[in-house]
């Protein structure tokens, strides 16, 4: 954009003035045409010079199958002193590179692991060849050969620490643009490191998930969070749990509320459903026993906090009991057991590697898992000094305190608070048996946030009917879901997991959106 | 309801037919009276009787757990000649009974297996209780206790067929209306069976799919299901696949076509993803290498057929290779390769029950998987008499004929077709390198259907873009999908598979409604 201010006549601009910034600008032409000319000369005398490398670098053509070369391509995680001196092939991302003269150091990324790689002048490679190397872009991906070679003293900034390669060959397999939206170092760095450096904020990081993704930290999170789907489905099944698909798409809003989405479906309207709930115990009505399921839960809640999702991916399972539901209670409880040593024992790395970017305590946990009732809860709390009535539900603060007097008093992060005041729970719940007052209903926590919400539930129509009615519900809107217990059903108790909470809560991060790959709130839709 | 025609006076009947009725209504009035008085004279004599058996029997009150008796429940199906004289509890559905006289023989069902009852007069069971176990409706859920009994003959209607169970104590834990919309034994029937005896219409059986899922065969083919989604997870984790989760509700119908189904998203409007492919592929940029996700696909197309759904589980991956795409099409190759030899070692007993009711062929597969050359496939078809263009898309029943002559010629119900007409395909279909005819895309098949597509897709955005362009694809539409691979991306390769298409065709089924738990289609939202 032009500065209006230094058009001459028509500004009141001196004379004088004027004939200074000819002048500067004559001098500023001259030394342009001789840095010019100095190129020029230094291009035409590379030029010149025969290049030795030529044909062992440059830009590959858009790879589309046109050849199956056989060539190993080595894991840079894999590589040590065992390696010195073999020539070999892998393919990384340029993470970062820097030049000095004739050479370049350049690092490479293969996910979270990183080698430091030397490109310079010598018998082997020409000053074209490193000329081009400088010149590749962060985050390109590239197919380099050369010697791996032992280092004389560790390189701090790379996983591989005790070996570097010296390339021979560089070539571009796929460009990166020249400037990045956000700077993988900056996305990986710990906040409380930064001292002046840069860091990204969330919604930056949200807005370019392909780069902030990138990230060790981020490498780490998604392979925790698949082994906490895997070790969820894994533990079930080996306890004789069967998994079932819910349809997500449902005629009636059949658990009543305000809170879901609306789909336009062909004529007529359709909603999301808010939970697999009915389709599980469908499932337990038709012999299935034990049942989970994993996949989407939609919530049309305007609840912009650090815990809160619009979709989220739930963990659910629903089980027959003979007599008690604690021994669903029981069940739940060793699966939470199960899977936290589960990740302990496969997920130690990437655990240590999001500790790195955001610290947290190691997740604490006892076993057999602890189950207080809410009542001894509520005394817990007023010990603490809080003022709240029996059958009052926990606000979030209380519920983070609880966890803390939990964590002091059992030393456990993880704990099941049982036996709910049954009038702030669902109408499907069963009261308990003794003071209808309490619901056989539960609630599980992870450092004193709540990621489980479970119950008996209500097996008979007609009981079923009257606690609906009894809370309000339009019996004709749950016709089908109260129909599904008319042929006999089984006790049964369950619940239904948030599956970016656990991951969330077991690493300690401080919000949900760094544990859904591509988080949907009720500002956010995209990418 | 009053027959108008018997009320004299009005109507022209004679006085001698008039005194016949007459007498005729005295005569009944008193063979009723005498009825009456005999069983009055029978239920005094019973209620003077003792009950020996009283509070052995009856109907339990609501299990809201207000107690833990310690009590070991037995699995019917582990029930053999080893278990004789021993006296045990169980609870199971009554299957169903026959009463004569002064017994009564019951069916026990627990999921698929079956055992035989007895109920009958003797020293430790009153009149009383067995009169109470022949008026237990089908489908109820009881608790008995019984001694495990060696039988003379095979029982030929059972799944136990060694031993049979002497009822001491008979208890309803929930009971079933007495009417029910179907039976189990009608909706086992293999259909060619029937012989004048009911089968269960496909709607009739969706509707009451919580009645219908009893059978047998639908314990069994829910059971193969989750096996395929087991298998597949299991196969691809230990290949190196990531597992992650693709949002369902997305802000723009990026893939372009009509078939989307629309959400109201707060005060905007949204769309159901149509398949995790964007999503995928991002996650590739990200550098996860080989991804895979289980979840809902939504496809709002007016197909009412057998094999299309408008939400169905979608088993989709893709993953980053070297130089050549034919390295996926070989790991997805060897992914149902896998697949089929697990199915068979895991669940061949689950196969062998829903052959019993709908036969089918074995499922017959070689290794490694066949691939052809579209054009060699048509090439099939012409030799069959087929006419058809290089460039056509296969029909459905040219799909199958090539489904019929490939199993003639290479003995395998599964094979890739590879090299399909590029104009058939996506936009973002990567060219075949030699001949821009055909893209480096391929279909896979069972018994003659498509069970999945897929495609190396074009990493490069300015390629892709042309390539929309060229497409008649908006490019403002598609802006985020292109920009995903600005930053360098590997070249890479996919597909999505239909996982009850899977499960439908392995078991040789005909209606993809059968292996779809609550399948959804145009017509069909409920239960």
């Amino acid at each position: 954009m032009a500065d209006n201010s230094a058009q001459p006549g028509e500004t009141g601009i001196s004379k004088k003035a004027l004939k200074k910034q000819q002048k500067e600008a004559e001098k500023a032409a001259k030394k342009m045409e001789r840095k010019q000319q100095r190129e020029d000369a230094q291009a035409s005398e590379e030029a010149a010079k025969e290049d030795i490398s030529a044909g062992l670098y440059g830009q590959m053509k858009l790879i589309q199958s046109s050849e199956k070369p056989q060539r190993k391509m080595h894991n840079i995680g894999s590589l040590d002193a065992s390696n010195v001196g073999e020539n070999i092939w892998l393919r990384a991302r340029l993470h970062n590179s820097r030049a000095t003269g004739k050479q370049c150091f350049m690092v490479l990324r293969q996910k979270h692991f990183t080698l430091q790689a030397l490109l310079f002048v010598n018998e082997n490679v020409s000053s074209q060849m490193v000329k081009f190397g400088k010149h590749v872009n962060k985050e390109a991906l590239i197919d380099v050969y050369g010697q791996v070679m032992a280092v004389p003293e560790k390189i701090e900034g790379c996983t591989q620490k005790d070996v570097e390669l010296h390339l021979r060959q560089v070539w571009v397999i796929h460009p990166s643009e020249p400037t990045l939206p956000l700077q993988i170092e900056d996305a990986a760095r710990q906040v409380s490191e930064k001292d002046g450096l840069s860091t990204v904020n969330q919604d930056t990081r949200l807005d370019n998930r392909i780069l902030d993704l990138r990230t060790p930290t981020n490498q780490a999170i998604f392979r925790v969070e698949a082994g906490v789907c895997k070790l969820f489905r894994d533990i079930l099944t080996e306890k004789g749990f069967v998994e079932i698909h819910a349809p997500k798409i449902i005629s009636a809003a059949s658990e009543g509320g305000a809170n879901f989405f609306t789909v336009a479906y062909f004529k007529r309207s359709a909603y999301l459903a808010q939970s697999p709930q009915l389709y599980k115990q469908m499932a337990i009505a038709a012999d299935f026993d034990k049942v989970f399921t994993v996949g989407p839960v939609f919530r049309a809640e305007d609840s912009n906090t650090h815990r809160h999702l619009t979709e989220f991916v739930g963990l659910d399972l629903e089980m027959a009991f003979n007599y008690h539901y604690h021994e669903v209670v029981q069940t739940i409880g060793d699966l939470f057991v199960q899977m936290f040593k589960g990740l302990k024992k496969h997920y130690q790395e990437e655990i240590d590697a999001v500790h790195r970017q955001y610290p947290a305590e190691d997740f604490k946990f006892i076993e057999p898992s602890l189950v207080l009732n809410f009542s001894e809860g509520v005394q817990m709390l007023r010990e603490a000094g809080v003022e709240m009535d029996d059958e009052d539900d926990l606000s979030t603060p209380n519920e983070k305190l609880l966890g803390r007097l939990v964590r002091e008093k059992y030393d456990t992060d993880f704990y099941i608070l049982d036996k709910f005041p049954l009038a702030i729970r669902p109408f499907y719940t069963m009261p308990d048996p003794n003071d209808p007052k309490w619901g056989n209903s539960y609630d599980m926590f992870m450092r004193g946030e709540e990621i489980l919400s479970g119950a008996q539930r209500i097996h008979d129509p007609k009981f079923l009917s009257e606690r609906a009615e009894h809370h309000g519900v339009d019996l004709e809107k749950i016709r089908a879901y109260i129909d599904s217990f008319r042929y006999g059903c089984p006790p049964h108790a369950g619940g239904g997991i948030g599956m970016e909470r656990v991951v969330m809560l077991y690493l300690g991060l401080d919000n949900i959106r760094k544990t859904s790959m591509f988080p949907r709130d009720p500002k956010r839709l995209t990418p």
